[in-house]
């Protein structure tokens, strides 16, 4: 696999399509991939494309500039990504391990196409399976006094490590716009609601007390406000009166690990687009 | 089928179970089905319990009276029902009339146990319905000026017509607690979303505007407090980024009506508890 | 909403959706949708494009030989269809009327883009509901002896009447290979359980022996071998111990008009593609 | 947690729960569940109930004893079983390891009331997961020639160790009814597939063929006839065309591994009634 995908988002006009399709054959790329959407309410037009790169006339690194003039007279917003370009991912995790031992499986088993080269914590439960993965483990207490300090030093360490992609799995800290501003678009956090339900703390309790007949889970981009970014994927599972809240954690883990997985393969496939909040995703 | 049906809560006790079924037991009465539940947070026990009256040797008329040492005992809350009582139940309608054909669908193939003789509604449009299924159908045209009015000529109608459940099929306006309270657990709404997201008005234009990937319905008793009330079924579905609210609004209404549905079913057959705000369903 | 819409299949190759789209767009017409797929284990290339016809410089008569280069240089299946053709569907439906019923109040609702100027049946009792909503009703009671005549009569009216899609909504009848090569991939069947399991009479009785715990409805186009073609659409729902045969009936309706709902919905927006037994359906 | 848990079924009579309840609470039981259940086809009364032994005046080694009269008025099958007595349980697994993977780390997060002391396999590969688990691996290759000998060697290990539950966590091979006799009801298989749909291998595969837009997993007792036993659960996942065989692995692990956990947790519980090969589940 050695393919060139595009994500693009722009007004939608007459020709995208065929003016986008006809740039990739005539360098003779083939198509693999294509699928739209037009949002009639904006009038946006989304499109995702994935084309071979063998035999493609355009070397990999003139392609954005040789499709410059394209996005310009389309006014597009887009990114162009290969996937010979395997993302860096930093997994965030607390005290409760279930999705981060969860993604490190799929990730040995190659369900995931990244590398996952260091694993971040306030605590130091994690470390233990961080290192039966071979993964390097940082642990970086946070409290009210050091959290700036602390979210400097991470992101220095992130930079510095290029990662792509951060993962908060069940991670228990909330970020400040100012870290969250250096990786817009690019920290995916998973929480054990069915949002907007029960956002913030303790949402089993929080399902449980309102009496739900069935609960969820929800993988979304971070943004400043509290469990309010752009929701990547959901799931729900039935429940009821016998459920103890210990009941609705159990039955939740399997929700929050499946739904997270789905959002994090998404992502690494080049599969979700942001806009308004909201996300399209080429699944 | 002649029988009768206790649903009975009071504080967890030894000898609960052992001295109601034998009750039954000592006169004749064959136990068709039963179910209990303990909910340990409040430490309260709860039961169903239903039982043949064939050869049961208490007339139905004293049946309550000779229980009713039995569940000072226990400090019971508990009510007795028979099988052979078919419930009168009155359907509220608005202009969304897809529930409203649905349950009268399903009464009419037998499968809620009940009588429906009148259908009442703020707007004309479900007379023809009404008509279609030989039913009563009263309009009562509401406003912010007559609405106190037009509620105590409902009320008094229902009174008349011994009417025991009131179900909300999409019924448009808001009812107010003088209303609520002469009917306390006997009104059934269907909410169009998963409650508690998306409260109040419009909940496909705030699901679609949130950017969910699921919507949901909620059946509920109703209360004071606006689609707060105790819940008795909710169900989901899955959407996408190429549902418009249009096809939120037909995805949903195929829940609405199975989730409506349901709650009608298990209410005639008392089947439900409330204690908390949360309900109990022996299903 | 005025839009021609082709669906396209053949040999994958270079250059099919820049050219189709370069063909749309020469032409001045605005793509409103576009999907492909490309099945890697036969090489296949699907493609359902979507375009206004509003300013469209070729005449609707014209499309299909001007279109036909294109398809004769890629090999191509493919079919045109235009949003302003309003398919006609007959009901055939027997004796559980829960489907036809359905059916008939989403196409009163807007909800199915069709007529239906008949429903048939080889019972009288559909022949009320028909009369309510305003449509022709014909019966044709069928024997062993009188099945080949009945089919030839059934044929001759389905016919003349020009009918595009035959939709069996619980027609209790098999069909014979003569009368189904008159509507190869016209004729939607919905069946009762969840295929391949169940084949055949009585799915609910055969679920309930075997003991399983979800049941499931399937919509298939018909084909020679029972309830063996290409499957359109699936779903389930949970069932447990409680649940007599007749639970499961009340439970499966709900599902088998869900289900059927969608693949006539799916067939009438022309989003369905048949290979090798099977259907893509670009929903 | 000191409980002891009855699993009856008999003939349905009149009595019966009031009988065992008045039983218990003669000797000073506080029951804390009970649920009964009436298969009226066969006329068979089910019912599992469980009370803490704290102050119940029999002593554990005498109860069955003094409730056998009991047992014989009522032509009782009972099992009578102490939640302090925690199951030994075998995980046989092959060379597809998530499931065995899953159960390890839910046994170690304490979701499973048992001990695993010992996994099983005829291929080398589970061998690293059990050494990080701490647990015993023991690898019995079996070919068609040494089958028999394998499995004694295998079931004198089950014994020796007092294994009390079996679970097949994808294991590969068909186990002989030589062996099956000396574990009835306490094999638990995972089916990856939808049973009855997609018997014996490669049903993904199979799925794949048929064009399912749903797929499966069955957790089953094993008995003699291949994927044919009593079904304990199930569960589904929507797929669609772009899904490969690859694809449909992957989601259908995650329910091979939710629907096995389950099983394997209500049977632990003593929840599951095995009758006329299918399940009451007391969940």
């Amino acid at each position: 696999m050695n393919s060139a995908i595009l994500l693009i988002s722009c007004p939608d006009k007459k020709g995208i399509t065929a003016q986008v399709s006809t740039f990739i054959y005539n360098h003779n790329g083939n198509i693999e991939h294509a699928d739209q959407h037009i949002d009639s309410q904006t009038n946006t037009f989304f499109m995702r494309i994935e084309w071979a790169l063998k035999n493609f006339t355009i070397k990999r690194e003139n392609i954005a500039k040789e499709f410059s003039q394209l996005a310009e007279k389309f006014n597009m917003k887009y990114s162009l990504n290969f996937s010979a370009d395997v993302p860096r991912v930093a997994i965030f995790a607390s005290r409760s391990l279930h999705c981060l031992h969860d993604l490190l499986l799929r990730y040995k088993e190659g369900q995931l196409c990244c590398e996952i080269p260091l694993i971040i914590s306030n605590h130091s439960d994690a470390g233990k399976i961080a290192k039966g993965f071979g993964i390097k483990f940082f642990e970086f207490p946070v409290t009210k006094q050091n959290k700036l300090k602390a979210e400097a030093k991470t992101a220095e360490l992130l930079i510095k490590e290029k990662i792509g992609l951060i993962v908060l799995a069940r991670y228990g800290q909330i970020l400040t716009r100012k870290f969250l501003d250096k990786f817009p678009s690019r920290i995916i956090n998973i929480h054990h609601s069915f949002l907007p339900a029960f956002v913030g703390e303790d949402p089993y309790g929080q399902a449980y007390r309102r009496g739900v007949k069935i609960i969820g889970a929800t993988s979304h981009y971070v943004t400043e406000e509290l469990d309010a970014g752009p929701i990547i994927e959901q799931d729900t599972v039935r429940i009821n009166h016998r459920d103890t809240i210990s009941d609705l954690k159990i039955k939740g883990q399997d929700l929050e690990k499946i739904v997270l997985s789905r959002a994090v393969r998404w992502h690494l496939e080049k599969k979700i687009l942001v806009y308004n909040n909201k996300t399209v995703v080429f699944d």
